[in-house]
């Protein structure tokens, strides 16, 4: 079994929120699966400061350069994922996910994500093979599969969980500590740093379900 | 009981190991104590492409504002941090731990240990207050106190460990999901990505390990 892991940067402001990819890596460790992870050959939205949360005007910084210091070299251009070629795609939170993957952060409902993510999204979805989305990260697929009613969580009721029904979704509502699977639909999200105030280890135990949900699916025979 | 935890940049070629430095994060957030985050307020010794290996040359990075990508922007500059304030402190490992936090990586056994860390180190060691250092960090710990018979890990025999001996220490071979501790001392280690070939949910419970025993240590009256 192969699962593709999309990256966008390293660091909760402005890439991939570092904590939820370890998370999702850690967890992945413990099956006997395949892991690679990706992201895009290109600058990253802005950089952001993230001891102050200023933009660093003038910085730039690549999202694939960025993620390898997450994933410690191993990571190669979004470019190069075929979903034929995987069982299974996971896609960790941070601003990154809402800005550098698509435009949800600054557009919510009506934002576009980055074309070739939107083909690999729907790419899985067709064949049926399991979406894993942490954080932020269920908007993207909240986009991509625009009027799917897919069941998708982001913590409690909230604004980015209005922008998800607008996008003709159901929220349901989930703790840091758990995830939802839609079984219907191999769409399984855990709302981790949503609930910023969740201590780490139980952000860990919500990733960690999310993965085992996704590898159970990703091994199943397709309906 | 508070614990202060020390970074030096994000990512494993120039600064704190993200992987190790989340695991610590992690193990801690299991028990009811408090953390804090430090880190110098200070450049870099290099910026390194993590996916090339290749240095940046003419970039520049502030180890306290990119160790905030790690500690979501709750860390404090390592002037900051006095012995008596703190029960027990822990260095994660990764390249910046033997670039920026000493010269190690260039100088082995002959290389010297930024002066406030130092101050701090033997100052906690003065006090009878634990130490963990996870990977290549027990390298900082021989330097700050040369001589003093400790016994720590790097993993299996290698250079590193030959020099940690001249140092005049004792090396105690150990897997990357187990810790040494040395309980006259109050010193624990761990090898985690000093054996980069282990699964990451190794890594995780050698952490684990390290870190409950350096809770444990820091609750106990010392001798």
């Amino acid at each position: 079994m192969k699962v593709a892991v999309v990256l966008c940067g390293s660091g909760f402001k402005d890439g991939s929120e570092i904590r939820e990819s370890v998370g999702v890596l850690w967890a992945l460790s413990h099956h006997p699966v395949e892991v690679q992870c990706f992201a895009p050959d290109a600058p990253q939205e802005e950089v952001v400061n993230c001891l102050t949360g200023q933009t660093m005007s003038g910085e730039t910084r690549n999202m694939l350069v960025e993620a390898a210091r997450i994933a410690r070299g191993q990571v190669r251009p979004l470019t190069e994922l075929r979903p034929e070629d995987f069982d299974a795609i996971i896609l960790p939170g941070g601003f990154g996910a809402a800005k550098n993957l698509c435009s949800f952060a600054s557009e919510g409902s009506r934002a576009t994500v980055r074309p070739e993510l939107a083909a690999i999204l729907r790419g899985m979805y067709a064949a049926r093979k399991p979406i894993g989305a942490v954080c932020i990260a269920p908007a993207i697929v909240a986009l991509a599969l625009k009027g799917e009613k897919l069941e998708l969580t982001v913590g409690t009721r909230c604004e980015t969980s209005e922008e998800l029904e607008k996008l003709g979704h159901r929220h349901i509502e989930r703790r840091a500590h758990e995830c939802h699977v839609d079984e219907a639909h191999r769409v399984v999200t855990t709302p981790a740093y949503m609930q910023d105030r969740a201590p780490l280890h139980e952000i860990f135990t919500g990733i960690r379900a999310l993965v085992d949900e996704v590898v159970r699916l990703g091994r199943a025979p397709s309906a």
